[in-house]
Formats: C-alpha cells, structure tokens, sequence
C-alpha cells in the first residue's frame, strides 16, 4: 500500500527546528521572499508566535506547543512529574489559548501533561522525549495518509487545495499537500492548482512556493474562480487539510473551505479532506459545537503592508468555516479513511 | 412605485466626465487613495484607458467608448455622417476590441454608428448628443433599477454584492449598488456586505469607498467568507451587476459571481442580477456562447504593486464567469423584472 517514494526529496523544508536550546520556527509572515527562523526561547515567545502566525498550519502548531512545553519546562524547578505539572500549568493555559479553534494544539498540550504522569526526576527528559514523538509521529502520519489519499484519486486528474497544508503546516511532507506530492509521484494528479487563500494568502505565498521547491508546478487561482474552474472540468478532487473535525466528520479549516464543498458538490468533483488522527476530536459532536476564530479585521484592509482599503471600513474575519460531513468524500487519517463520513463510521475507526 | 429618494445626495461621484474637449475619467486604479482622473484627448488614449482598467465596470465602459467616439470625430474630415462612419471604422474597432467581454461596449458603439445615419455636415454634433444621451439614460435606468431591486427586497434584510456596480461602474448611482442605495433609503436593507473581488479588489477599495461617501456602512469579506456568512444568516440576498445577460438569461460577471450564485441556492439565499437593457445580448443564446476574458497572470503575483507570490509560478486569471439563469431569482432592468429567468420569458420584455 505505501508508496515507494524518495521521502528525503521532500524534506528540506523544515517549519521547526528544535536546537536543545531553543525552538527555532521558519517564519511563515516572511515567505516567499525570506526565509528567515524566529527563535523561542521561552513558552511565551512559542505562544506569541502561534498567535502571530509565525508558525501555522494545525499540526504544525501542536508540535510547536509541544516544545513550548519544554521550554517552559526549563524555567521551573520541580522534583517529579506531578509537581512539574502543577508549576507548568499556567504555561500550558497560554499555550492553549493562543489559537482557540484547531485541536491539535489542545491535543498536543494533552499529551505532554499526560508524559509527566508517574515521572520522577527526569521529567525534563519525559518531555522532551514526547514534543520528539509528536513530531516524529506527525511525520510518519503524514507519509502514510499521503498514500492512502492518492489511492482514492484516477490516474490523470486535477485537484485544487485551499490554504497550505503542506511541510510548512506540518513536522513535513503535509497533509493535503501530502497526498498531492504523492499522486504527483505516482502519476495520478496531472494537473494542481491552488486558491490563494485571502486574507493571509497562505495558498499563493507559501502553497505554490512549496510545491515549486520539489518541482510540483501549481496553478495559483483566485479563491472566486473556483466553481469557474471545476466548471471547465479541470479539477477531480478538492484536497484540504483541516484544524478540528467533530464526531460526526463535520470539518473546520480555513475560511473558504465550506464555499469550495459547496461548489465541488454543485460540479461533481470529489471532497477529500486530509488530517492526522489527532485532529478528530470525539468530544465536538457536531460543527455547531466550534468555536471559530475571529481575527483583526486589519487582515482584509491591505496586503503586506500595504493600505488597500479606505479608512474607517469595518471587516468581517473569520478565519475558519465549517464544512458539514456530507459535503465531504473522504475523510484521509493515518488511521485509515473514512468515505462519505457521519457519526458511525467515524466511531468505528476513532472510537 | 418610484422611491422618493433625493438622488442627488449619491451624485458626488463623477468617474466620466465630458469636458467639451476631453474625456475626463477617475482613474479607478488610484483609488480609494487618490482621486485623480486621466485626461483622454484621443479615442485611443480612451481605448488605452479602457484596457487599463481607469475605467471599468460595463456601463461605464460604454459610456466613455461613446465619448471616445467623439474624440475620434475630432480627428477625421468628412461632408456627412456615412463618410465619417467610414473615416472612424479603424478607431471603432480598436474601442470594441478594449475589453471583450462586456456587452455594452458593443452595445454602445452601435448607437454611436446609427447616430451617424442619415446625417448631413453636422455629424459630429450628432455624436456628441448621442454619448450625452447614452450617459444620460443610464443614469435614469440606474434609478429606476434602484426603486425595482429593492422592491423585491423585504425589510430587514441582509444583502451581499460583488465587484464595484456603483456611480465608478455606471454613469451614476450604480446598478447592483443603485438597489443596494434605495434599499437601504427605504429602510429594507439593514446590513451591507461587499466582497472583496480579487485580484482586482474592486469591491474593498471601490464598493465600500463609495457606499462610505454616502454614509451607508458596509462590512467587508474575504471572497471565500461567503457561503459562511449566508450560513448564519445575515444576508437574504446576493445583488450583483453583470457584463453580458444572454437570451436565456445566463449572465456573465465579475469572477466569483457564479460561486457566489451556487452557495446562495445552497442556503436559500435570493440571487438578484442588476443591469440596464443594453447588457441584454439577444444574440448570444447563452453562457456557452460568451467569450471570458483572461487578463494577466501577474494580478494575481501581487496586490498594490507589492509582490506577494515567488517568481516562477502560473496563474490562471479569468475575469469574468457565467451564472446560469437557474441560479438567478430575479434579473433587474430599466424596462422591469424578469422573476427565474428563462428565454421566454427574456424574449417577452426584451425580444
């Protein structure tokens, strides 16, 4: 079932970087014009730059948390585990609120609390083993879920993602962007084109600049020639990744995920959302149960930098939308795949 | 049925302006942050400003065709209007080549010609009562479509539109933008939201400038926060322009319209179409026929000059798609309504 492909081509961009000192994060604001890393070197400066989108992308901010774990680990003095936990505690509540609608920071946060259960004194180490493991996992996650999703694809399609979902949302490969690199590979998506993802334009900085780094040539659209597109036929398969998806497979990513189901339903063109096991949260029944984020409307009034829109215009921002479940194909986790999703099937392979 | 509306509170906006010896256009790239105009002293100067995007939206393009028409008169000899017609073919034909999509371009070169019919040594006096008539009656259409559109509108509403269709887009008051003005007047519409309209940005750095000026507070949107907005209820209606209404009532607009159409029938939301007669195109029998302008890829490798996009990457960049009449509630015109669009009915009020 795997493919057979040379993962190391794919692996020079690297979002995060753990030195043993400190958290260096490729900053995400910068690209594609530097390629510059923000070094952390407490938790706080992890959760500022989760919060500044220094470091994006679900998975990619659970594993950065996870490091921000053990920075923080290295400004307290405790004996054990269980008292390193209790002094831990307010960092753990800034690192989870710096974003509030993607899981896997919650996730990520759950994880290294549950490593210092039963630790002794080598609970710096416990942590640092675990913030290693959720990356390492990711990583593997990642390559499996990317065979598993071109699997579903017909040889000679085209797929249009939204956002980035790529190494740089991720430990590597990526999820959506995963599955595309490998049906590229495999021969089976001939034609990729991306949204650009207003307002952060995380398709048309950073999607198609990644794509290119491992000579993937995408095709950058604007968000509204979507439907246009799969009208002319071109497109097969959206491919997205996702921030939360509840008990009943009904799915938060970023804002214009939703109108992209729509239209593919409208056009016949495949769903496939693609994430990590730990994005399913059993706990959110349903998409109505999400906070979605709201952010500075400042974001829809120009783009770097620079002033589009008249003084004194209110915006609306949210930065995440909802995608019901029957709206979705696939749902592609390292798990397994989950087709045409509701409440059961989803139970059945998460519960 | 009129709505006694004071019209000329939303005259402050001049985007053509005939000066007896120039045509003087707002320059629309400029905006909202400089109101400067273009002085177009020859047809092509107007063809050039057309091409350019000075001046834009489709009946403000026919507008200052027909002006370039006179500008053309002034730089050809001819005894009566048949021997100008002749004269002024080459720069007629560099007009209508400016932009291919939008029907009143044609539309209005047309009239230009038959004016010349049948008229003696005073041909160009005949050209210039022809552009003054042409702006004039779009901006009578404009208020009459005002008072229509908004007819249709039950109060209280919410109402979302696309692109600019206001006084920069017409000769006056707007389209789309004119119901949007007496709907809000009337006190129907209580909450206005404007897409942004990549790559141009014409509905963040016109259509909520221009609603400004008029004291009508308008939220913007990411392009792809439309479906989530109509799913929580805040807009009952989608009010847009068009560039070109078929036979069958398939209208071609701005890019995302056709999106926007889609999630709009998804959630009940109403799709209202807002354009003079002479965007109706009898003659193309519908979408399949329309030519969709592509312009260049580069609008989409940057905003406001700022590059945003790595170098190296394709864009794919139409300007304009097809709503299909079967996603239209209702199709607004100076001459009335056409409720669910269909060729007969087409044919009845304009055949």
């Amino acid at each position: 079932m795997e493919t057979a492909l040379d993962f190391d081509r794919y692996d020079h961009i690297r979002p995060i970087l753990w030195t043993g000192e400190a958290l260096e994060l490729l900053d995400q604001r910068k690209l594609p014009f530097a390629v510059e890393h923000v070094a952390c070197r407490d938790s706080d400066e992890v959760a500022q730059a989760i919060r500044d989108l220094a470091v994006r992308g679900a998975p990619a901010i659970g594993i950065a948390a996870a490091w921000g774990v053990v920075l923080a680990g290295r400004a307290v003095e405790a004996d054990d585990g269980a008292e390193a936990l209790s002094r831990l505690e307010p960092a753990l509540q800034r690192l989870n609120a710096a974003r509030p609608t993607a899981v896997n920071l919650a996730w990520a946060l759950a994880r290294m609390r549950r490593a210092l259960d039963g630790v002794g004194a080598d609970w710096r180490q416990a942590l640092e083993r675990e913030a290693q493991a959720i990356a390492d996992e990711d990583l593997a996650a990642n390559r499996h879920m990317g065979a598993l999703g071109a699997a579903l694809v017909a040889p000679g399609s085209g797929v249009l993602t939204h956002c980035n979902t790529g190494s740089l949302a991720t430990a590597g490969f990526g999820t959506a962007l995963g599955v595309i690199r490998a049906g590229v590979a495999e021969g089976r998506i001939g034609r990729v084109f991306a949204g650009e993802t207003r307002p952060w334009l995380q398709g048309a900085r950073l999607t198609v600049w990644e794509l290119q780094q491992d000579g993937i040539e995408a095709t950058l659209i604007a968000d509204s020639a979507a439907a246009h597109l799969m009208k002319t036929g071109s497109v097969q398969w959206v491919v997205v990744g996702a921030d939360r998806i509840c008990a009943n497979g009904d799915t938060a990513n970023k804002i214009g995920t939703y109108q992209l189901a729509i239209a593919a339903r409208h056009h016949g063109v495949k769903f496939m959302v693609v994430a990590p096991s730990s994005t399913v949260d059993l706990d959110t029944p349903d998409g109505g149960a999400i906070e979605i984020e709201q952010r500075d409307p400042g974001e829809l009034h120009g783009v770097g930098g620079v002033r589009t829109v008249a003084e004194g215009i209110g915006a609306w921002n949210p930065v995440f939308d909802v995608t019901p479940a029957d709206l979705i194909d696939a749902i592609v986790t390292e798990k397994g795949v989950v087709e045409r999703p509701d409440a059961a099937k989803m139970r059945a392979l998460f519960g």
